[in-house]
């Protein structure tokens, strides 16, 4: 599955998000050698086959989420890896020990960057591609010290990116040859909200909102202040500016109401898949004005009849609420070092 | 289940603090009418069954976690909660949906407290109670933007404390009636470490070493890198001072080596039942020297025969790198503000 490498002497997460946007040009299947030589990256032969269209940026706070993760875990020092010699190299692996789909390349690295520049890490494997067991992610070489001390923190953050990554692609698959996409919620570990939004796209979903200044939602609690539905919508565009407006509805009859107010997007609470199928129709009979959104109780098992009934998007907070972590090992392999050649 | 109730006008997390102290000296079964008025709490009847024998004091950055979690969410503003008008009053409850442990309620008022020190946030369950599905958690009133605000904050720390101190509570009460004692690992999600073995020793489980600074455990890596496993241990203990050391060993050869040097704990990694028990019965035999850890590939099907070997610690990665998050929901009511009464 994976067929292309890429070894990168990370300075600075910068240079990551450049090297992804020098990705974000090669078309599945397209072959570009050299195209990322400039960029401390190699591709060999085609490009990885990839399920995220296009790759989304990197979260501006990840150095922020890998400072705090590193501080959590070093606190005033590592005292065991101060056992080994200063001057000790490494080499070693990373493997996977069962399949999901990669997420978290960028915090990995970073974690390094931030203990020692000089640690190289080489990829092979990117964000978002299909992993097999005992599939080689990476390489990594240079002081044991930095390498031993990261080592927690950087498996820490691509078990889990790796996991959030995977449910969204489990739902994703469980709806293909639809036109409905599945997104994410607010329903995420806390302080890791852009590194899960990042991990979803990367399983082939989209975000919804990421938080919440970047959408309105207007909610049972906010029309009940505003005094009617189509006053909650009307005071919602006014606040929105150029952000999308969403209203959530728990009938017919308030889907039907909130239809003529025209918000971006119409939210079905909890409806049965009857009700749902009525909703998209009416929609449609009236040329589609909104987006619609289905959530609530929504599984791995029901999600594609719910596809199936033509709402347009579906909304699962179990893709980043719950974790499954990916299982990943370490393997290392100590090095002479310059002092014992002298010897 | 539950039988006490507090009522906490929170002011700031030493408060909270203080009334943690104050919980911890109250025996199962005892009754001290009164004794939680000075701190603002009020305890009805008999205290709460509780799993946790005592209290764990609350992470000192608990407020950053919040905070940091405040703004990945609010970030420029809660477009929406400024729908409702500034001087609305709601009232409400967080019921579980599904049995758990409770587990995150000095987060959950941490979060209203940031937003609106006059949010009142009413517990009726405490850290480390079993919860039942449809059980009213805790109570709040206050201004409604504030409230609305801090909803989903609230709940994804409630959500995922809870489903860490679950986990760790299956695994204890797999266990029962043995000798053993349940340890997490450092396989956390990355900026939640203390938060997580905080839940977990709500769980009824015991805290491994906290990060890097706070035991020396030494691997394969060190050994190599030290020479040999005693000198490896031998400079463990001289870096160590007065924390514990512990040794990582792969098989009863390097047990018994190991067990010559006197280190704390020696970690038995992917030991068969069968080696394990010999291990046992060899430190035994020696008059218990070091405290036996064993550690790798255990699931809730297999720790009690792990358990059984007469094992001191089993560690269990899954507790805190996995996920399943307690189904929770707010449920809201809102009152006529004093602008909607003058009129």
């Amino acid at each position: 599955m994976h067929v292309g490498t890429s070894v990168c002497r990370s300075t600075d997460v910068g240079v990551l998000a450049r090297q992804q946007q020098a990705m974000t040009t090669l078309a599945p299947g397209s072959s570009r050698p050299g195209a990322g030589r400039a960029l401390h990256c190699r591709f060999r032969g085609q490009a990885p086959l990839r399920y995220a269209t296009r790759m989304p940026p990197l979260p501006s706070n990840l150095p922020q989420q890998v400072a705090t993760a590193l501080a959590e875990d070093v606190g005033s020092g590592d005292i065991t890896a101060e056992l080994v010699p200063a001057t000790q190299h490494v080499t070693g692996r990373v493997i996977t020990r069962e399949q999901a789909i990669l997420c978290g390349r960028a915090w990995v690295t970073e974690t390094f960057r931030q203990l020692d520049p000089t640690v190289l890490v080489t990829w092979h494997a990117g964000d978002g591609d299909r992993i097999t067991p005992n599939q080689t992610l990476f390489e990594i070489s240079g002081l044991a010290r930095p390498v031993l001390t990261g080592e927690r923190t950087a498996l820490n953050f691509l078990q889990l990116l790796s996991a959030t990554a995977t449910a969204a692609r489990r739902y994703v698959d469980a709806i293909a040859g639809t036109d409905c996409a599945i997104l994410d919620t607010r329903k995420t570990l806390p302080g890791l909200r852009t590194a899960q939004k990042y991990a979803v796209l990367q399983g082939g979903a989209q975000n919804h909102r990421i938080g919440l200044f970047d959408q309105v939602l207007i909610k049972e609690n906010h029309i009940a202040a505003a005094g009617s539905l189509s006053a909650a919508i009307a005071a919602g565009r006014r606040a929105a500016g150029s952000r999308k407006v969403e209203v959530e509805v728990e009938t017919l009859a308030e889907f039907e109401e909130a239809l003529q107010a025209r918000p971006d997007i119409i939210l079905l609470d909890e409806f049965s898949l009857s009700d749902m199928k009525t909703a998209v129709d009416i929609n449609r009979s009236k040329g589609r004005p909104v987006k619609i959104e289905a959530s609530g109780s929504v599984t791995l098992e029901t999600v594609r009849s719910v596809a199936e009934t033509g709402v347009d998007y579906i909304s699962i907070g179990g893709i980043t609420k719950h974790v499954r972590a990916v299982d990943l090992s370490m393997r290392l392999e100590f090095q002479a070092t310059a002092d014992f050649n002298t010897r």
